[in-house]
């Protein structure tokens, strides 16, 4: 039985030499691996009590829509900033090169909203702890993250040790 | 019983004066809004014979992927440049300010693929149309396009005439 690692791809030297990239379009293009995938990501979800999956743009919509359809819960975009069109709150972190920053509507979370956030991949963890501090300074509790896959020897775990992260699967 | 418009803010002045912004992020934050969109989405298509959801970074995404699931069909993310690691095809399109290029993988469509394009808005349709002659470049056959909103006044169904077009909701 395959598993969802036979449905990513390896591209070396992407985005630069001495990288590998984990190809989640290979998953998405095999309709058993999206189903298998969104269907683990549901599962981890089961016995979660929570109001709310947020995902950040843009691969955090890919799969957290079908999460939130699928577990009857709203949906929250995290966007880059400028594309909201009522009051924000937005955070800025640091990339590797520069900075970006993040923004969701102040009225998408209330105080106490226990709030899932879902993404494709944990490396670093910087955008991820970014989106978690969108949630709590509206006063959210984040009670888990949900990840496709986590790039392990990175330090995103350790970065989010305070919090609840269940990834489907695993590299170093 | 509520109908899909009634869970979209209509916002003045965004993203510039004399504009109404039509906003989704309300729609998603109601289960019961977003279950409805995606459904009447998933009905929409229902009679469709077709292979893959192609959805373009990022909006598509929310709508293309729930859809996909739901109808056991791969989903192919159309990309913003330079965002593939593999071998890709881009067409690049105007903006009402400058241009903006899409991508999608060479291998993510096959010659005689038939292909559905789910996006979140149709205006100008400038950005659908692009869509469109990416997936007819590799050979594609786009068989639908379904959007949940149509502004109606600019245009889009013109620009796309030649495909069948259908939408949730129209505004003029």
């Amino acid at each position: 039985m395959k598993d969802v690692k036979d449905y990513i791809l390896d591209i070396e030297n992407f985005p630069k030499e001495g990288v590998v990239f984990r190809d989640i379009t290979s998953l998405l293009k095999d309709p058993e691996g999206l189903r298998m995938t969104i269907d683990k990501m549901d599962d981890i979800l089961k016995d979660t009590d929570f109001d709310v999956i947020a995902g950040a743009e843009s691969r955090g919509f890919i799969f957290g829509m079908p999460i939130a359809y699928n577990l009857n819960k709203p949906f929250i975009p995290i966007r880059k900033k400028g594309k909201l069109p009522r009051e924000t709150v937005s955070k800025s972190y640091d990339l590797e090169y520069g900075q970006a920053t993040i923004e969701i509507h102040k009225d998408a979370i209330k105080p106490g909203t226990k709030v899932v956030i879902a993404d494709d991949l944990i490396a670093t963890g910087g955008t991820m702890k970014a989106a978690v501090d969108l949630m709590e300074e509206l006063g959210g509790e984040v009670v888990k993250i949900v990840c496709v896959i986590e790039l392990t020897s990175l330090g995103g775990r350790e970065l989010l040790k305070d919090y609840d992260l269940e990834t489907v699967v695993k590299y170093d």
